[in-house]
């Protein structure tokens, strides 16, 4: 069985998104800013259907992060369009388009029941309403023997960490400070939780530090 | 002149301090296990008259660190006994006692005019009342050629930070998450801080980031 792997990029202040998100503007004010390391590189651009980009030590552990996950969790909110505090049925048909850049199957944590959404490229969106472990359920049984990827939001991280059931975290700390936000890490309440550090390599763009949830 | 430099430890998601800081537990609800990574070190033992201790990329970093500062400013609050929201006049005379661990003249940011208190092993307490620039023009002028360091608390940082001042920020980022207390970017407002990312290293025990604030 893979692991359970929560891979987010947040800035040294500790968020992941700007001030004010809203749905044309989903990563709040400056909060582009956050993901640049990200745009340029040939991986990513790939999997959103652009050609070119750069190859180095940032795309690399990014192809291996992709290679080595066989399922996806999010919430609603990222199925629908974003963080922010909008209405909880906004873009019902999903922001990702018709060719998403996931190519696994996708498993949406959301209190509306609907069917499986097939896109191009291996993307599946599957809604699951009866929780987070039902929703872990299913994705492993997808994943195989590969890993499961939570890719948010912050929230529905944060619940899996709760619930004991989080392996790994790879943050990418961007280099600068927000100022304010949606924080990654707001509502764990007073239970602390232990880490190991188990790599930390910093390129000119971006500081990737991946931590083992011990248990 | 040397930089203006600020280091601290604090949780992967965020805090210097546990929940409710008290003046006889300074560092909050779990707070020490932030600094469990520097109890054990020679050069932190020696500074606080214990023998023994161990020799690693960690202490190396410390020593470093340590050698190139020829000034420690810091807030009333740390002065007199952490974090917490005590009585600004509780411990009038500092608690660091007799022999402080800082080996410097430390500027102390107040609202309180006094003498400046000697103590053994080269550590001076200077009381400055006329704000945060003054307070480094005193540091600056006794730190000679060697850099500035704010020891702290959170808010004294940011103030430096705000005012455009800090150059350097080494944060030693501890494999845990606290889940609250105090904050150590809580109240920048929305101006965002371009930094340049100039060394990370992780130990078994610490994670330590070092950047440039770009200005």
């Amino acid at each position: 069985m893979g692991k359970l792997t929560f891979e987010v990029t947040m800035s040294l202040d500790g968020f992941i998104a700007g001030p004010n998100p809203t749905l044309e503007k989903p990563l709040g004010e400056g909060g582009e800013r956050l993901h640049e390391w990200i745009y340029g590189l040939a991986s990513f651009r790939e999997r959103h259907g652009l050609d070119g980009g750069e190859t180095n030590a940032d795309s690399e552990l990014l192809e291996e992060s992709m290679a080595r996950t066989g399922a996806t969790l999010m919430g609603r909110r990222m199925f629908s369009g974003g963080a922010g505090p909008w209405e909880d049925d906004a873009n019902v048909d999903g922001w990702w388009g018709d060719d998403p850049p996931f190519r696994m199957p996708v498993f949406v944590l959301t209190h509306h029941a609907r069917e499986t959404v097939s896109k191009q490229g291996g993307t599946s969106f599957t809604f699951v309403t009866d929780g987070i472990e039902p929703a872990l359920e299913q994705a492993r049984a997808a994943a195989e023997e590969k890993d499961v990827a939570v890719a948010g939001g912050a929230s529905v991280a944060q619940q899996y960490l709760k619930a004991g059931l989080l392996d790994e975290l790879q943050i990418h700390v961007a280099p600068l400070l927000l100022g304010g936000g949606v924080r990654l890490f707001d509502d764990l309440g007073t239970k602390q939780v232990e880490l190991e550090g188990t790599g930390a390599i910093q390129s000119p763009a971006v500081t990737h530090l991946r931590y083992r949830v011990v248990k």
